[in-house]
């Protein structure tokens, strides 16, 4: 259920509808807008009497929803939510770029890649320390040693660090050195990690899962923001498919259709999503035509020596040309306006 | 197997080679290039003796390709096809925009939308006589009275007429009306309608199947090759995928993928590939941004009454939007360079 | 719509009924059963009135039918369809195997493979004349002269020959040599294929689709069906998934699924479902315990030498062994019941 | 690498390789099989050398593997392996029948189902505690309270366990409750959960992901392996696909390819590789008739009246009926030969 505060509710009448929520036993989460406050109710099993709410001061509405979903919703917050990491952000007018290698192998390749991430205008630097792989037998990432050398980058490059938690134990340490959660693809359903990042005061970045419906992807923020945390931002990355000339198929039309539902920001990941070097430019532009907020890109210093996926990641000089391609059409395309 | 003639080749020594091939019973296709031209040898079962051609004069190469396809391939025509269709065009340096009703419905709706394309700047007109349609109660076309009327439009507002042909009757049809032969994703690998298709003199707008690999698209094209007809136009129109909020997942990576072996242009359709009306803009504009030859939209002056599609038909206004939006973003997007 | 008749409902008022939709210029097709006639109305584009048919002597209802199709429903006949050919049939009691090489490649070949064949106790004889190949410069089949060795086959042995038909032109030659007409996959919407074969006076083999879904591959039978030939056999085949183990992934689930909505017998072919010949045995078995009518197998004399689709034949030895665990099974299930 | 001791070699040879191995900084992993034990090296980043084991005595060779697996190949052990559980055991002559409620939700319920279970002359019952449920707002489980229950049916009706850890901390209480650890289908690639596995006592029950690939899937079992746990049983449960009359697609040609890579029982679950209870006995009758080693089933005492996943449950007299039904199929075929 939500409850739609009236425009010129006072924070008063706010806390009064809180009170009484959490009086029920249910948890309430308020989540101001432009305009009004609405309010979201979560942890009922069954339905919620709305006669207890219409008559609270301040209240406008109480709509019941019965789509799975309530949080991600732009019903109950009509305004694109802008995540916003420090001074910089997602979500907001300006195109996101996250940039760095798939896995961070040692000080100087990160920081070689850092310096022309930093150069290009680009705000965030990823980097994994916890791989996870296929096979037991792959490198599995330096671990806090790869985290430290990402604390490094943000001090000396200025840079926001995004970088992969698999496990609870994971969210620890990134909250440590990073400043947003990265969650993979394999653990969009990882329920236990879902609900701890769901407690965690850093921004969190959700990948949807190689087979995930959208209502399944949205869901799995929906566990995020239920615990609390309403900083989450979506990101596509290739869905798995019959097609074999590609590693995964780019989902594009799933970034309108997150935009008709859900006020979260939703950026791309063109690297994953190919999985081949060539394609990484043209469907980065074609992320950014189609309305995403942002995009997440491998670069590495010497793709050939890679530890792991070299075969996607870009040249630093091909991630230049990239920088420059996409921000000239970001220019030309107008503000996608939400639903 | 593929003859690449010397530069300065004269036509004597081409004819003499072709000749040469039709003598051992293959069947010779000679296809000239800005500096050179290659000559495909098709109709062999087994290989065919290198030796036999490397001595005639004027030949600088045979090269054996192991590869299912020849006739298609950049190793046979390094330059992109442009096809060309009286003084219009798909795959030079002008956006092909086809536009027009999923189904010709009356004189009347034709010319209503015919209008509106001819004023948008686009080339082509698009509209179905004879529909595929899943149920055989379905609206199935107006069959001739639509062809006559799709003439009509081709009098009237100078646009060229692109329209579907089912069978082999079908394409006896088309050619009597209209200017390119569309084939349906759902008669992809239907061999005998790709080989009547290859012995026509229009061009083939030829759509990927449902569930087609980039493989068995290709080699749909060689059928139509390898009769005669080199005027092939691929078009990337969404596959089938478990994803469920689209009509079908529109794989915009395989748009690089065709570029990287083909010399055959390639166009998007976002109408089919989404299904859905708010989607077709976006999902446009990345098309264009992917490096797409062109786009074949389905518009409607009134898409609420349509007989066929209507929830993926954009209204007049809505296609003007995006003729803008794409024709700014072709304009921005550096050509994308073969290879 | 349906109209459905009365138990004691005479001849005489059945074609009343008949006459009366004919007259309302729709299609009659009129069903009996084992205990009443059932009577599909098709050809209407939109509502018929249900009153104009209710009144009639001898009509016991009239149903509307919202799914989209009709004549291949449980509600319009509600015993199982038995397709006879000759003195054999498929959907009654005794499991149907069809068995012979994917293309007739000589007639030592097919005699060698018939040989085994009639020995083994199936009844039906399979071989391709005409092969739908994905490339245009693969073996396609010996044509005619195919059909001839086949009809040489039914001569001889006795058995009763399914292979299958391209275009309209393939049904002629089938119609003069065959005795089942088989549609692939790859053209089971190819309508006008399927329109042709539903004039046809033999039986029909209707092939699932790589990507069709239940409702498009009922469908297919409906268009065959709505044409006046209601003797359709349905054979899964395997549909193309990620799954990369296994040439198609091979639905059993769709033998159940149409069991609860059709009356029209339905096959299992695990030569194609799988592609790989060491599947074929146990993937046949489990076709059998799930409840399908019979199975479709690809044997070869000299699988290593065949000029088509050998990884996937089975040896003469193979197939006697399959047909001994198959029967063996077929005997311990209990009858699946209808719906 | 693996290292194949002749078939005479001693206690003392295999301790003497062991050490070595170890010194060089790689992990062991001896494998005893009826006529010669043979011995994994994992932990190794590149090449290891042959050289350094071939003169070591009672070696009979050193074989390189390019594989991604070692541990769960025919190649390490060519006999099939036997899980044995207590008394119990999957992957031996008897079939293994897994059976019980989709989620733990009374005492009274669990009893109920047990005692049909029981009567049944399974050995195994299967319940949930902790539930991952794609929503935040739907039931998530008992937690320990169920586990408690499972454990008194246990003790009441000498059933073994089977039930699914979400997590680390899961596990441990797993161990604590239960005899076997369940892991999702969604979590297969949760690497964590995989390797704290690997170091329980407790066999696992490793259910393929939703869109995981054989290799995938095989790797993920080499994970829990290549921590020291070999007692790993794999279980096909549907794939996600295009298809909409299921809720996943039963893949059972998973199960002769498994068989022909690993060593390895694998069990299929027709419950929610269907979703669907009419087709439930059908799909049982068809793994088991494919070669599966034993099914696991969702059945309950009211199904109607489920918690979560009531569609696909079966009542007690279905699941009575599905019993007779696969143990008669499962006398008749003959033992499936390893390879």
């Amino acid at each position: 259920m939500l409850i739609v505060m009236k425009a010129d509710a006072t924070d008063a009448q706010v806390a009064e509808v809180v009170r009484v929520i959490e009086e029920l036993g249910y948890r309430a989460h308020p989540l101001p807008g432009a305009t009004r406050t609405a309010i979201g109710i979560t942890g009922n099993q069954g339905a919620v009497d709305v006669s207890r709410f219409e008559n609270l001061a301040g209240v406008a509405e109480a709509i019941r929803v019965s789509k799975p979903y309530k949080l991600i919703t732009l019903d109950l917050r009509p305004e694109k939510t802008v995540v916003r990491v420090g001074d910089a952000s997602i979500g907001g007018d300006e195109l996101a770029i996250i940039a760095g290698p798939c896995a961070v192998e040692s000080r100087a390749q990160a920081f070689s890649v850092a310096e022309a991430v930093r150069r290009s205008g680009a705000r965030f630097f990823r980097g994994g320390a916890f791989k996870p792989r296929t096979s037991p037998y792959a490198f599995q990432g330096l671990g806090e040693e790869g985290l430290k050398i990402l604390a490094e980058v943000r001090e000396v490059y200025g840079l926001k660090i995004v970088t992969e938690a698999l496990d609870e134990a994971g969210v620890d340490m990134v909250e440590r050195y990073g400043d947003v959660i990265q969650i993979g693809a394999r653990n969009m359903q990882n329920f236990s990690l879902l609900k701890r990042a769901g407690r965690s005061p850093l921004p969190v970045l959700l990948k949807r899962g190689l087979s995930a419906t959208l209502d399944e992807w949205l869901l799995a923020a929906e566990y995020v923001m239920s615990e609390g945390n309403y900083n989450v931002v979506l990101c596509e990355r290739g869905i798995r498919t019959f097609a074999q000339h590609t590693r995964n198929t780019l989902d594009l039309a799933a970034i309108p259709a997150v935009r008709r539902i859900s006020h979260l920001p939703v950026i791309v990941d063109p690297s994953h999503g190919t999985g081949k070097n060539y394609m990484v430019n043209p469907l980065a532009r074609a992320g950014v035509a189609v309305g995403a907020d942002g995009l997440i890109i491998e670069v590495h210093d010497q793709p050939e020596r890679a530890l792991s996926d070299g075969a996607q990641a870009l040249t630093i000089e091909q991630y230049e040309q990239l920088v420059n391609e996409v921000r000239a059409i970001h220019e030309v395309i107008a503000p996608t306006p939400v639903g």
